[in-house]
């Protein structure tokens, strides 16, 4: 493990714009591996903080906007590579960081590599082997806001892997949020925070717009809808908490909220759904789960006890 | 539609205790059908804004706590009815409601009933039509907070059916909730809001749920993973706000965030579930519907294009 990663001035990549921080010389020399709508947030935030930064992107054309705020291209990842101290790869999966990294394997050995494409953590760890195998420092880590708030206080953004290769480049990589969330040596941990948080992302999402369907379905409009859900919204924060301490402790107590009536209301949501024709399939699911927390015995419990038939066994 | 309720002065019910506003003379009187945790939390709330407050439930010993608020007991469904102007009824389910009611019919013309109980629209219209029928004016509505919220300033809840009957006793009403919202004519528009907002909910907390098993698989404590679900909670407000925009459009711009990308994540949790042996009955659902919208041509669209994908067809 590289501890000891120099500050070595560099020398090109003037940022000479509207940059927050334009003092390159102190600064990170960063090197930004994809293009997406994430790779090019990061990119920006860097310039913002004032990195020298250069960028790669697998199709040409891409990045336009980030050359004219101070950004160098490169023609090649292993060129980009060599531009900087700190590289940070964000494509759309672990395939795409692997044909992006393979390029780029020569190159990368005495600086350090941080991944912020999402993936599992089984192929984090995979990312992880095959940059230990090359002796190449590297960091994983998760992007767990949307593009806009990229590099904003509250922007959360977990890490994972050598606390040390973590702790020095920690200021530079608060320039994409500040919120980095140091998770441990496991390079695993990220994306297992990652996924945790995209899981429930995703089924509020589908939520979310399962529930914009099911009022449209009797002609309320989505806009009219919408401010009323600020009301589930707002509860979640203490729901939250007390269901993880709930699980936590293996006793889930319902008095207010019994399992019984919850299941009942997400039987009314599905019978509603059903009638008016929308796809059913995460209600359900859902009542699936519910049905078989109920067979066990958890009627008069909260819905935290679901978390044993979603175990199984 | 009876309109002018008179606001009779009731004689007994005096409530003595620390009730918010005592004033009993001047205020509704009211019935509270159904004691279990959400009956009982708007009984306390009718006592807390000085409301001569009786009460009944099925199954005995039930609300010791409210008669010693001030509440009076009644011993079957219909002497409480005739006791007061205005009778909430708030019980499991329709059933529960039809055989609360039928016990209770002969007394209730010439006072409002509010069915606060959650079920499906086409139920509450059928209440409707069971009540006018019998000549009983009628309001269906829903809570949309949980017991500990009932009574307070933020408490949102819905109410659907004759406008004279609310604005007769919506200040009564207010007691319960301080964001009262009358939705129109149609009794069952309390039950469609109430259905989508669970839509929502039970999806999100489904969600939540399988977030702490999938990172407890990894042996991360559940409250360890709590505090960073805020960061989700904290992006839904601006993402409510334009789903229902592009879903009313009909047009779902996703260049920050395309779904193609939004789907391959939400294959990821499903692959690493489904490693852990958790039940991924939810997230199977979620991608198939991930899945239709991209067959659909949406790669490059937002989630809320996933909305053509649950309408079907
Ligand atoms: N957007 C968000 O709101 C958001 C939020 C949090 C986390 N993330 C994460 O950020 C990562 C990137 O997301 P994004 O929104 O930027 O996705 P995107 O807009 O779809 O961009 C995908 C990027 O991956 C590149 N790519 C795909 N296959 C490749 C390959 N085989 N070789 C080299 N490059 C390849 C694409 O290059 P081409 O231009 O050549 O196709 C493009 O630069 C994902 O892991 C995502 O989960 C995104
Ligand atoms: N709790 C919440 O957080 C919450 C939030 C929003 C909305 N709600 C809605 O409020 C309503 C009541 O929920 P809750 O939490 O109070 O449920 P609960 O604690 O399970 O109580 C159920 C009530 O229904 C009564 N009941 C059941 N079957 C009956 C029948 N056949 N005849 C007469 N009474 C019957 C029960 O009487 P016994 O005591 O005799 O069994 C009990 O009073 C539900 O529609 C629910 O969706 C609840």
């Amino acid at each position: 493990m590289r501890n000891d990663v120099e500050n070595t001035a560099v020398a090109n990549t003037a940022v000479t714009n509207t940059a927050v921080d334009n003092s390159p010389a102190e600064k990170t020399s960063v090197a930004v591996l994809g293009l997406g709508a994430m790779g090019k947030a990061l990119a920006t935030a860097f310039l913002r903080g004032g990195h020298p930064t250069t960028i790669w992107n697998r199709s040409p054309g891409k990045g336009d906007e980030l050359v004219a705020q101070g950004a160098v291209r490169a023609g090649t990842a292993a060129e980009a590579v060599r531009a900087a101290e700190l590289v940070v790869v964000c494509v759309v999966d672990h395939g795409a960081v692997q044909a992006v990294l393979d390029a780029a394997a020569d190159d990368l050995p005495g600086r350090v590599l941080v991944n912020l494409t999402s993936d599992t953590p089984e192929r984090s760890r995979a990312t992880a082997a095959w940059a230990e195998e090359r002796g190449i420092d590297h960091l994983d880590g998760a992007i767990m806001v949307p593009v806009t708030a990229v590099g904003q206080p509250e922007a959360l953004v977990f890490y994972s892997g050598p606390r040390a290769a973590y702790d020095t480049y920690e200021t530079a990589l608060r320039a994409l949020g500040g919120r980095p969330a140091y998770l441990g040596e496991d390079h695993g941990l990220a994306a297992v925070y990652d996924l945790a948080l995209l899981d429930y992302f995703y089924a509020g999402m589908s939520g979310l717009v399962h529930a914009f369907a099911l009022a449209g379905a009797e002609g309320v409009r989505a806009t009219d809808l919408a401010p009323y859900l600020g009301t589930i919204t707002g509860i979640m924060p203490p729901i939250t908490a007390y269901t993880a301490e709930h699980i936590d402790a293996g006793s889930y107590p319902g008095e207010d909220a019994p399992l019984a009536m919850m299941a009942a209301g997400a039987g009314h949501v599905l019978e509603a759904a059903e009638q008016r024709g929308l796809d059913v399939g995460v209600l359900r699911a859902v009542k699936d789960i519910t049905d078989r927390a109920l067979a066990r015995g958890h009627a008069a419990d909260g819905w935290a006890s679901t978390v044993e038939a979603v175990r199984g066994g």
